[in-house]
């Protein structure tokens, strides 16, 4: 990390950089108020500190070890950044004072099964509209999203969802699973998903990063929390900020039959938030995968701190083609918000 | 599990539980107001289920395959007892419609430090006073409570417990972790811990049932649901239903450094009322490992349904001998017992 | 599953896969010596079972529910072919009678680093040599491999790759990370590897596949073995049946410092030769991540059944780039390929 | 740890045991060859070394941090003791040059079945014979073993099983699961076994410790090796250093079906080896929970450098009573011992 002095001219900055790219690094320059922090991409070992140090217009030159420290407060903190990072989305703030829920099904089934739920989340109090795509599945032999079909078919399908989005005024998310998805979706949604499966796949999330599109970003359930946070930084090294983390549960252990589909790490949340200035929210459905736990663990999520919840919601559960038995109603969701509302206040926010 | 008529006799049933005895199995019985019901505690493998249904006063005899049936809500409703086991200790009610909080030091370290601490947690709000004498550790070498000094000291520590509990009206619970404790703590101490590491202890469990005190029962951190369950069924089968389930969190996963001394597994709170009628209380100490995550643990255990909270607190923390760094203060303690019973309210209980 | 009547003619056989496909699934298509077998691929909840069975020429058309079934014994079984799959690369066989042992460095780092060890492994008896190019690294600040450079540079390092395995006569196995590296990679391999990070990367999987070439594919540290199977099937499923399974350890459970990586799990070895027809061999340098391990862990691997071993190798471990710790000498390797093969003959084979 | 200088006299060993005991701590204490060691066992951070280093005899005083440091192998070495221990029991030796195999039922279900499975364990190579009698299980509506039904028929069993390994020139080892069973079961074994659901029971450790019996310790399934060695230091704490670690696998990780009961974790049998003095075996019966894996774990166990098994064996293993799908027959345990042998000389023993 290279910290200039507080009137540090372009050039300096300039020369700073340029060095740090002799030596195979890359830079990341975040221009505070008062001073410039340049941190570092790649293989601090190689960099003689001692020799930047004495560059002109360097105030400070020094390693830091820890695999994450473009997304530590530490960095923002000494940039003159804020201590957490509002993420805008039209009119919606992520991080923010308000709690967002992003609400929609597990997958984009048809133009209708899209809207009549649209309408329905909407009505319920969300403020984003979700939808699966292109769906990771565990079998080859199970429905894979509309976006398997075909790019014609996949194309059609994120227009759905683009207008169901426009046409409700919900910000729209959904997920993208391999590069090659990456430019036609960027096209369409407001935020991109990266999901639990592809969270250690460092060149999919370098390329999503690149489109500049807030992502969603999901703990793979074997992650600890300091891989995941080592992987966000991927995307940070992109440029990109606009990371929102989100935990969705990790292996469920123990022998015997699992009550739940994973273990939802809820410690997770203040943790993220003591290590990062990324916003967290929580997914509670593919944690529980049973409705009747959807309640009970939306609400334990806000009153352990995350900022927001994404929640799988059909207008009929049982008809679902993926999921069904861990999406809620559009009733159910709105029970969801008003109790997390409350608790949001009563834990002290806002 | 053996169904009576409405009308049946007193020797009828005595008739049935010789029969049980005589396959070499135990019975459980539970009088409704209704109808008696009559569990069986061995191998139902063995009992020739058809013989047992054309005995006189026998409406149904039937196997039941699951590992824990006598804490079953299933048996519960047969039997005609109430949904939810409410345990009563003095005036507090756990598993009622207020939250418990179970307050004080993980370790009694003199008469002085335990009375300080209970003066502070009564003030704080909270309903009874924990401590450990004895003190089960990973290491031979570290502290083991005041009790690993002999009988003499043990008692002492003892009456100093029940002394402070009676002083300032706070039930007082301790945990013993063998079974040549029992007789001793039993005789001073309104509620018996179990603790997690002896959670598979199936001999103690049943000596410690055997003693009829409500039991504080914690999940071992690598056992799933099924087992902890099927493990409590052995103190239930000596007829001993107080039994209060604790969860404190289980193994952490993941590479790398560990951020929590454990992963809270807060959706087990939901998933153990499902499964049976005993209370659900949670531990977020042991679970943290850190202080700092107290806080919002608790607002979370309580917002996914825990019936209360069993926290350590020490007047004093950086200087407790054991768990320095997870004891809060009990100022600390009454910020957390107000926004616990906010979050109580915003869920709709009371 | 369709299986056809002996004399089925070509055309019957077609007709069954053009109505297959009007269903919206694919057709994997078997001919063995004496029948066809036709494999869904995609949901067969979607298939009419009882119009299929009466098509022309069809024996028999039935649902088959597990995850995985085109890497099963039966479906070999259905189709006359052999228990078990012998992949050739070169005079090498995998699978076969002989163990198979992969060596060379964790990355290559130049062109005489490479060819060093290439020399050193294969005067120890190794049959293939094995090199990172495109490194998969948990922190975007540590060394990615030459791969990383650009294409020009990855482009020769793949050169290098290519000339030392023919130069020593030894199949050259390189992993890709990312679904651009593909068809780049393809061009210079003998095998591609998709690292256990990637395991659960469906687009690279189908993408890595279509190549035709034989693919090691690596177990994840959190998968179970019914995941690990059902994404093979995605390989399959494209018609490449040239899968070579590697078990190469799962994340370490329980409190306090980790004395291995990861946690060997030696019984999905024989598992999966149960479960498969595909070879199985076993990665002990990323499991153990300590060098003084790979002894003992490789005779293990082959005393458990593994058909073969991919063992990291450097000339000069201490100052390898990366995993140095893990990394063995070629004198190493040479005695562990010694005890390796008495103890393949101590088990009975060959 | 208090190491004397070589010619320190008996006074002044017991000046120096003396002053640790007003500190509240244990000794250890080694005599070597050449000098005495004496190993604290408490909280060593009460003690002031200075002080002790000062005193008549005493060569060196520090502080040894670590949780397990009476079964190191830098304690061994300081007292002049040899790098592994080996166990006698009769003409066996347990950690010496050759393998020994310990084989048996899972439960004595009767003296005919006991009697029948120790003849056929003798004459397929078995050294010592197992068979449990108190049974820890996990439903209370399991059979426990015949010792649940009341100490005459504990006694009885025992008697049996004492009769049998007298008759066939058989060590004999069972399990203890309570503290009430180790005066009585030490009456009648050579070998008291701790099973991995009590590795926590401190007081039981303790206890059965103190009979002075070589003791075979279980880990536990979701202990880590930290945790396994610093609770094995309990006992040797109590001056019992004739403990044999036994890995029996761990929980199983992963999404979906378990193959297998528990994950064999290989890798901890050199690890083990390599941190302390103390000889570890392998059972693979109930890591594997199923028969058609004993035959490769069994190899595997050897290849990775146990000094001997223990093995469920059962002459009709589906009548057993208690895990009748992992126990094996007298000749799958023949061939089992001869491949074991064959990979033991491989591995370079012997």
């Amino acid at each position: 990390m290279i910290i200039m002095k507080s009137g540090a001219t372009k050039e300096q900055i300039a020369t700073v950089i340029k060095e740090i790219e002799n030596y195979g690094l890359r830079a990341d320059v975040s221009q505070g108020d008062f001073r410039t922090i340049i941190g570092l991409i790649g293989d601090e070992r190689k960099i003689p500190f001692d020799h930047f140090a004495i560059l002109p217009g360097v105030k400070e030159a020094r390693m830091v070890e820890t695999p994450y420290k473009l997304i530590s407060h530490e960095y923002a903190k000494l940039a003159g950044e804020s201590e957490r990072r509002i993420i805008k989305v039209g009119d919606i703030e992520i991080g923010g004072d308000e709690l967002v829920f992003i609400a929609g099904p597990c997958a984009v089934e048809s133009k209708q099964q899209l809207f009549k739920i649209a309408e329905g989340v909407k009505k319920a109090g969300a403020h984003m509209l979700r939808g699966g795509i292109f769906k990771p599945r565990s079998s080859v032999h199970s429905f894979q999203g509309l976006g398997a079909a075909g790019e014609d078919e996949a194309t059609e399908a994120l227009e759905w969802f683009r207008e169901a989005g426009d046409r409700f005024e919900l910000p729209v998310v959904t997920e993208i699973r391999g590069e090659s998805q990456v430019d036609l979706v960027a096209r369409y949604v407001d935020i991109i998903q990266i999901g639990a499966r592809n969270m250690y796949d460092q060149d999919l999330l370098v390329k999503v990063a690149r489109t500049g599109k807030p992502i969603l970003y999901k703990r793979h359930f074997g992650a600890g929390i300091e891989e995941f946070l080592s992987f966000a930084e991927y995307m940070v090294a992109e440029n990109n900020k606009d990371i929102i983390l989100c935990e969705r549960g990790i292996l469920p252990l123990g022998k015997g039959k699992s009550y739940t589909r994973y273990t939802l790490d809820l410690a997770a949340v203040p943790v993220l938030q003591k290590e990062t200035y990324l916003p967290v929210i929580v997914d509670p459905s593919h944690a529980a995968g049973r409705r009747d736990l959807i309640f009970s663990l939306s609400c334990a999520s806000v009153a352990v701190g995350a900022c927001g919840l994404i929640i799988e919601v059909h207008h009929n559960p049982i008809e679902a083609l993926v999921d069904s038995q861990q999406q809620i109603t559009p009733d159910e969701l709105k029970k969801i918000i008003t109790a997390c509302q409350d608790i949001h206040k009563a834990i002290g926010n806002k």
